[in-house]
C-alpha cells in the first residue's frame, strides 16, 4: 500500500463503483452529501480491530468487509430506517497488500448493496493493525423504532436465525486449537461457520413490514439474544420472558454435539448474528418472517421459561 | 476501564451533556437520529491513530479530542455547510485511565460547541492501541461549495494562519530529540506548540461570509497550502499562482530562525491548521477574515511566485 499512496489507494478502491441516487456527492470533497428525503436521518458507527473482531486466519477480506457494513446496516434497519449510505474509516500497515484493500472493499460494496445502499466516501490511514470504522446512515421513511415502546402483553418476536454465529465462532476456535478429534469440524459444519463470518440480517423482516404490524420496540441481535433484549427490557421498563421450545434450532443440535455445548447458550448469548428482536403488540399472528419466542410481562429482567438465567450474558468490549 | 464495561463507559462520557436540537434522538438506541432540514445533510469522516496523528506525551487527552473534532467539524465547513452533530469510534486499551476517556470527551464536547454542534453517538471498543474515529454532520445551507468551481482570473484568498501547526510539530520534534540548545524551545514558542495541539479552525470565516461574495471553491488546509490547493486546481483543472509575500507570517520568523528552518516551508506544506483556503471571483476586495494570496490562472498545478516548488509538498497518510 505504501507504494500507492493515499490518494491513489482512495481512486483503487473507488474505481468502477456506482453510487446509489440517495448519495448526491461521492468521494473527492472535502465531504460527501447524502439525500435526507425526510428531513432527518438515522446513524450508527462500530469501530472493528483486528484480532479481536475479526481475524485475517478465519476470515477473507471479502468476508470481514461484508460483515463490518453489515452490522451497522443491521443497525439502521432495527430502527425501522431504510439504509442510505455508509462512510469506512480504514487503518492498515504500509506493507497490507494492495489486494487485500480492493477485497475488504468489494465485500463492503457487496453488502452495502444487498441494504440497497453504496459507500459514499472514507478515509485511509497507516496503522499497525487492521482498523475498520464503519458508519452507516438510513433514511426513517416511520417514525424510528425504539428500544422503548415494549408493553406488557406485547409478543417477542424474532426474525432470522440465532446462535449461529456463536456456534461457528467455536467451530472455528475448537479448529485453531489444533485437537486432533476438532480437525474435521471446520468443514463438517461450514454452514454455521459461513453464519460466523458473514452474518445475513434478514432486512426485508424488517423493511417490509406489513403497515398494519403493530411493532412497539425493535433491537438487532449483536451482543446476544439476552443481552440485546434486556436493552428492550430496562428501556421500556418491563420484564421479558423467552420460551425455551421456541428458541430451539434443530441445525444446532449436532455441532453441539460435538463440541459438547448446548445449543441454548448459543442462541441466547452468542451475539453477531444481528438477526433483529422485536416486540409488537397481540393481535395474532406475527408478521412473516418472525417467530414468536416469549412474552412481555410487568417487571424487570429477560427470564427463560420464567427463571433467570445463569451463564454467559453476552458481549461487553471491555469484559 | 476494563472495570466498567463498555455500558458503564458510554454513561460516563455521556453523563451531564446536552444535546444541540439538530440531535433529534442521542445515544442509548441501535442508532442516534439528527435533523436534516435541507433535506440533505454533509458527511466527513476522519481516523486519528496513537503515535501517529497524536502522541499522549505532546498533548492532554482534551487537546487530542479537541484536534479530532476540529479536523472534521473544519471538512464539513469547508463544504459550506454548518455543523450539526458528529459519531465518535473510540478503541482503547483496557488499561486506559478512566479520566482519560473523560477528559478526551471533554474536549471533543468543547470544540463541538465551538463548531456549534454536540456528540450523538458511538462506539466504544477494545484496543491495542487508542484509535479515534470521528464521523461529522453538517446542513448545506447554500449549494456545497466543492473543489471544482475555481476559474481563471478567480482570487485565491485564506483564513486563519498558515504554517503554526507545521512549526510547532518542528518546535516539538526538537524539543523531543533531546538536544540541549532546544530544552527551552517549547516554553519560548508557547504559541505554535498550541497551534500544532490545538488548531482552530475560523470556522466564522466561511459560516458568515456574506450572499454577496462570490466564493467559487473551498477547502481546509489539512495536508499543506500546497497539496489542498493542489486538489482544487486538479478538480477545477486550473493552475494556481501564490505570492510568497502575501504568506509571509512575521510571527514564524522568530521560530524558523532558532530551528533553522524557512517559515515558508511550514506555510506552504505544514498541514494540520485547518484554515480554510478558497477562489473568489475577483470583484474587488475578499471577503472580511479573509487575506488575499494568489491567482487562479489557466493551466496545471500550484506555482509560487511563478514557479513549481520543490522540497515537501504535503502529508500523504501512506507516504
Amino acid at each position: 500500500m505504501g507504494e500507492l499512496g493515499e490518494f491513489g489507494l482512495i481512486a483503487l478502491v473507488n474505481a468502477g463503483r456506482t453510487q446509489t441516487p440517495g448519495v448526491l456527492l461521492g468521494p473527492g470533497d472535502d465531504a460527501a452529501v447524502i439525500a435526507a428525503p425526510e428531513g432527518r436521518f438515522v446513524v450508527t458507527t462500530d469501530m472493528l480491530v483486528q484480532d479481536r473482531h475479526f481475524r485475517t486466519d478465519w476470515s477473507s477480506p471479502q468476508e470481514i468487509g461484508r460483515k463490518a457494513i453489515a452490522q451497522n446496516a443491521a443497525d439502521v434497519v432495527a430502527m425501522g430506517a431504510v439504509p442510505s449510505a455508509f462512510v469506512v474509516g480504514l487503518g492498515c500497515p504500509a506493507e497490507t497488500p494492495v489486494e487485500f484493500v480492493r477485497a475488504l472493499a468489494d465485500g463492503m460494496w457487496a453488502e452495502a448493496g444487498r441494504a440497497g445502499a453504496s459507500i459514499a466516501g472514507g478515509d485511509m490511514v497507516r496503522s499497525p493493525l487492521i482498523i475498520i470504522s464503519v458508519t452507516a446512515f438510513g433514511d426513517p421513511r416511520r417514525a424510528p423504532i425504539k428500544l422503548s415502546g415494549a408493553r406488557p402483553g406485547d409478543v417477542v418476536a424474532v426474525a432470522g436465525p440465532l446462535g449461529h454465529s456463536g456456534a461457528g465462532f467455536a467451530v472455528l476456535s475448537a479448529g485453531t486449537a489444533g485437537n486432533a478429534e476438532f480437525a474435521d469440524v471446520e468443514t463438517e459444519f461450514a454452514d454455521v461457520v459461513a453464519a460466523h463470518r458473514v452474518p445475513r440480517p434478514p432486512y426485508e423482516a424488517v423493511l417490509e413490514l406489513p403497515d398494519t404490524a403493530e411493532i412497539t420496540a425493535l433491537t438487532d441481535v449483536s451482543d446476544g439474544l439476552l443481552a440485546d433484549l434486556g436493552h428492550i427490557a430496562e428501556s421500556s421498563r418491563v420484564a421479558i420472558d423467552l420460551e425455551s421450545a421456541a428458541l430451539a434450532d434443530p441445525e444446532l443440535e449436532a455441532v453441539g454435539k460435538a463440541l459438547g455445548v448446548s445449543p441454548l447458550d448459543w442462541i441466547l448469548a452468542g451475539g453477531e448474528d444481528h438477526a433483529f428482536a422485536a416486540t409488537f403488540a397481540d393481535s395474532g399472528d406475527v408478521p412473516e418472517g418472525w417467530r414468536r419466542v416469549g412474552r412481555v410481562v410487568a417487571g424487570e429482567g429477560v427470564t427463560v421459561d420464567g427463571t433467570s438465567r445463569t451463564g454467559p450474558a453476552g458481549w461487553d468490549s471491555f469484559a
